[in-house]
């Protein structure tokens, strides 16, 4: 760091996305892109806006706003858009963590939730998962603390009831709680239909998984108006034109066809089961998903570290964590068939070595 | 706002970007866009990429940083892009500007400065212009606090010499100057030579203005190499993937085009220059401007606000700060020679009625 750097980021360790080499091709299971690509009209009206790249974009996302809140049936005024769902996030700490005020979230869960904390200087909680890496609900009731949990949970792929969801959110009452829906459309039920009846009820989800949308950047956020309008108060206070054009353009035909993407979701729910039965058959446990990817555990002599660079030098790419409790898990994102029979047929062969 | 709200943001006033009206069209003379679509390669580029927008973006913008780089003569390291230069300015607020050290830039200049400093709880002062609307460079030595510059200055227009902007870096040594060149290829002279020579100077600059990317969300920070680092830091800990493929590809064909957007440049110099002269004739004072756009006064009795609501009427937007000492003044765009020639027909029939 520079001198000139704030003193309160001496420590701040940023997040670490997912590697991205680029010294040979891979199949890629490791983070959680969908296999497929956009459908056809996302190409043709990107293609078709280009032309008018030298004008600034709606800083309203009116067209989408409009077509996203009819498609879940909620009001225009219930939803924001942000540069991927890591800027809704950024936005929802700002918003409503005071430094002094704490912040809970399941110690294993999506690695950016403790970097936002220590980024504003809130003091979190990581509450732990149980023997099952389960999120157990009694341990987040009547917190006095905000709450973001990520549902289904990730790298876990562990979903949580609706009414274990709405029994966090109402003994909460007094304190935001933010389910962050990233891969929810992969089985789980989204809260989105609470957000009338929770005044502190905060929904964010991304077009980068289950909409093939990854290199877009479009996330949202819904809640009741008021919570929506604080969102817009920080958007504006930081970035008012935060969606590109082309995006805008990307994420309103991906609403158009909503049916192809509802579609390839259930062709990778297929997918995701057969690799789960064949994983086991090779002697691995395996979380129950309900996500786009499989966390699992080899009972073999090989641990999740050997198995994850062996992978590699095989050509696939798999996500391993260097953390305790999960360092001998590998997390798996879901491919096409082809992928997951290639990924299949790899790992058999090193498992037999 | 809603009970959530961190009460630190009760009176955060939000920035107000430019109007964007639906309601018919207009001549649009009123947030500093180029008339002039991107170059051929970035539609073609943009088009192709679209198939990808499943994975993930380069978080590190290798390819985008080394072509700029080599551009400008500078290392890569030298570099980082954001979500519009808003989204740099915003993280040059946050890494550097302690709440209890101050921040200081005119007061007369791009508003969004004193939004990023409420934002943060950071202690700002504004300085005053001199009576010709200038930046006095004496106002700005030694202050023992970070300072931000917009430099050609907005709305003023007006540009500071290189050796004046040195002046100013190398009396601040122990601070972070950072100077905003959204505007410098209309004719001011560019700081990024500087940046090896002193430590504590960012050169902020987007694509929005001469590279006709407005809508594509492109901004960029030239510094050494720490203080680059430190604003990665930031970046990593807010949103790695900021930057979409999209706007990735644009960026790269807008610098492999160049030429076409420095003659675009010349070109409304130009258009400027004449534009400025009409407004002369008809009675207006006209602040020097190193800009694609004027910052003019008319001497009779029609004042800036009733100015903008005629031009309004006939179909032109420019822009009207409702703020002392400026109200009088209108901010008008360059658009092309014939919407130039649209306005001043328009404005002289408006003054002769």
């Amino acid at each position: 760091m520079s001198k000139y750097l704030s003193d309160r980021f001496s420590g701040l360790k940023e997040y670490i996305p997912g590697e991205q080499p680029r010294d040979r091709s891979y199949i890629k299971l490791n983070t959680n892109e969908s296999p497929y690509p956009p459908s056809p009209s996302v190409l043709e009206s990107v293609a078709e806006e280009a032309d008018l790249l030298n004008l600034y974009s709606d800083p309203d996302c009116t067209a989408l706003t409009e077509k996203f809140a009819s498609l879940y049936g909620v009001k225009p005024s219930n939803v924001v858009f942000g540069n991927g769902s890591d800027e809704i996030l950024n936005f929802c700490f700002m918003a409503f963590c005071d430094k002094n005020k704490g912040m809970a979230f399941p110690s294993i869960s999506y690695g950016f939730y403790s970097v936002f904390a220590e980024l504003y200087g809130i003091d979190y909680t990581a509450i732990e998962l149980d023997d099952d890496f389960c999120i157990d609900i009694n341990d987040y009731m009547n917190l006095d603390k905000n709450i973001v949990i990520a549902n289904p949970n990730a790298p876990t792929g562990i979903a949580l009831s609706l009414d274990s969801i709405e029994a966090i959110v109402k003994s909460n009452i007094n304190n935001v709680v933010i389910i962050d829906e990233a891969y929810v459309d992969y089985g789980a039920d989204s809260a989105v239909s609470l957000i009338d009846k929770y005044d502190n009820l905060i929904v964010v989800g991304t077009f980068s998984k289950s909409r093939s949308l990854a290199g877009a950047r479009l996330g949202f956020a819904f809640a009741n108006e008021e919570l929506i309008r604080d969102l817009h108060k920080i958007r504006y206070s930081t970035n008012p034109y935060n969606i590109n054009r082309l995006t805008l353009k990307a994420g309103e035909s991906a609403i158009d066809e909503n049916d192809y993407y509802m579609d390839n979701c259930k062709e990778i729910i297929a997918t995701r089961e057969k690799t789960a039965e064949e994983l086991k058959s090779l002697g691995f446990s395996v979380l129950p998903s309900k996500t786009n990817f499989l966390f699992a555990k080899y009972s073999g002599d090989l641990g999740g570290k050997e198995l994850y660079l062996k992978l590699k030098d095989e050509g696939i790419l798999v996500r391993h964590f260097d953390k305790e409790r999960i360092n001998d898990y590998l997390r798996i994102t879901i491919g096409t068939p082809e992928q997951m029979e290639t990924f299949i047929q790899k790992l058999s062969k090193i498992i037999n070595q």
